[in-house]
């Protein structure tokens, strides 16, 4: 009878390889990946400094982990600022404002400039303005976003812990909605709660409700490999699972992210562009689709052998994580530089 | 440049339809769904009862909404079970265990006995035992399920409030985790956190761990139509979506339900057993699925309109969720019995 699909189940998926970026979309036609160059001489970083005016950085993973700086980064961000190149600041994070990510850019070492500064939270900010939207936001994630919207006039609501009241029973939630919420923004959120799902899940069910990622990274960088932190995109899947409906994503690898940077920066050459960046799906893929050049960096998420398993891959989707320079991280400039 | 794309996408969501079953696989070729049966006079209700001895009911609304009996259901059930029709319950709720819902049966003028009721919470206890699981399970979820697998002799934890700690920052979640547990349950959960779903997608993307959907209900149901409930459906999509591993689903409509089921009672025969639902994207196609008759209930979640959709959808998906006959509630029958 069952007992044999049962136990075919439980062998099945404890076979289950975690590999979803992989193996997505097996069957595509071969195409090559391009074959990244090591930044390890000084003839091949003359080379490299020849190709770019401006650099688009990515943060955490890049130019620190948590609360350090990573070694030498500063140091080689600097030179390369006295060598001419202009520099931004890409992040997905949005757990912060401008103002914040620039206090802490400064005290680990780093120049910066308010007008260099793209977090999410600030192109979640941005992307709303430029549509005209004058209502309110639910937001499921942290202060960053409702800061960068309060500093364009748009009004909030959401941030903060919002536990499950003792009275709710399972088929009992009292929901209070708020009227004036025409659009949800999710980010990283460390207070996520039922309540909190519950409401960004109603007002996105509601056709006049925007539902915008202000990125969809599924995990959050975590120093112990056993434990995978959720990302927004995590929130993001549940509450799509639950309305039905998908989220416009604001952040890396997405387009739009890039748009929202050259409208203020307009002198922007994509083709005198680089990308530097920790992560191979986001900002390699981030650079691949906006015709950037892509330096990944060793320091944070991604490893040399992550890379190597997308340039063996047989998908050419897979092809869009492989950079087109590497180093073990920004350290290894400053001897060249 | 980059304007026109923004406002695309914005108006592009705002003409979002919340139809995701019925936009599904639209391409399939043509087939006809069923025609379904309204039970409103006494020789439809003849012909109907001859046709099974068997029922699978449904419970939250068919036989209850929240705390109270769906009026007239009691007497409806009770006078089938005089006819000789035998009675099981079959319910995705796993808030409960068995010894609780049959008090909630007992209290709401039901009849019932243990080996009748089939919770989620129960068929998770079951599945796991049947495979000679000896590990730890972590529940995100509610007591029903660490009820039932202790009473087959299985060890669990993480049912409760999980606050986040204050001295967490976003990068810096001091996840401790269990070696002893080998499988992660999910079910309703009014007390999701972000250190449940820490630790919930840390032990999923283990190789050596399993992942179990006790159902994969996207919403729960609930009284304002303005409110969308996160079912466990929602913290699978997160889940996986964190993990890239895919959840084993043991509810309704999933084939392992009626398995387990009918490892209890091998005398069930499909072909003359109906299940009574309110869902007709769980109840029904659970029904279709496992070749049994079904009976549709408009008492709870799904709607005449609803029917009538599915019925007239191109998708012959679609067509698994129109039912052989149906009723506004069991109430109905009562004049004919």
């Amino acid at each position: 009878m069952s007992s044999i699909d049962l136990e075919n189940n439980f062998a099945n998926q404890m076979n289950l390889k975690n590999n979803r970026v992989l193996s997505e979309s097996r069957n595509r036609k071969r195409s090559s990946a391009v074959t990244p160059v090591n930044l390890d001489s000084k003839e091949r970083v003359k080379e490299f400094l020849d190709k770019f005016d401006f650099i688009l950085s990515d943060c955490d993973g890049v130019l620190w982990v948590n609360n350090g700086a990573v070694k030498g980064a500063p140091e080689a961000i600097n030179k390369l600022r006295a060598k001419g190149k202009r520099v931004c600041f890409a992040t997905n994070n949005s757990t912060k404002t401008r103002q914040e990510f620039h206090q802490k850019l400064t005290k680990l070492g780093y120049e910066s400039h308010m007008d260099e500064l793209f977090p999410t939270s600030y192109s979640t900010a941005v992307y709303l303005k430029s549509i005209g939207f004058d209502r309110k936001v639910f937001i499921v994630g942290m202060s960053g976003i409702a800061g960068e919207l309060a500093d364009v006039g748009i009004e909030s609501c959401g941030v903060g812990s919002d536990p499950t009241p003792r009275h709710w029973t399972p088929g009992m939630a009292d929901v209070e909605l708020d009227e004036d919420v025409g659009a949800v923004v999710v980010g990283f959120d460390n207070q996520i709660s039922f309540p909190k799902l519950t409401k960004a899940c109603s007002y996105v069910r509601d056709p006049n409700c925007l539902f915008i990622a202000s990125n969809a990274d599924e995990t959050y960088p975590h120093p112990d490999p056993r434990v995978a932190v959720p990302g927004p995109g995590a929130y993001v899947a549940a509450i799509q699972a639950v309305t039905g409906k998908e989220a416009i994503p604001l952040g890396k690898p997405y387009k739009y992210f890039f748009d929202i940077i050259r409208r203020q920066h307009p002198e922007i050459d994509p083709k005198r562009t680089i990308m530097i960046g920790d992560r191979l799906t986001t900002d390699m893929v981030f650079g691949r689709n906006n015709g950037l050049k892509t330096l990944f960096v060793q320091s944070g998420i991604g490893t040399y052998d992550d890379m190597i398993n997308f340039k063996n891959s047989n998908d050419p989707e897979d092809h869009k994580c492989v950079p087109d320079y590497y180093l073990n991280s920004l350290d290894d400039l400053n001897k060249y530089l």
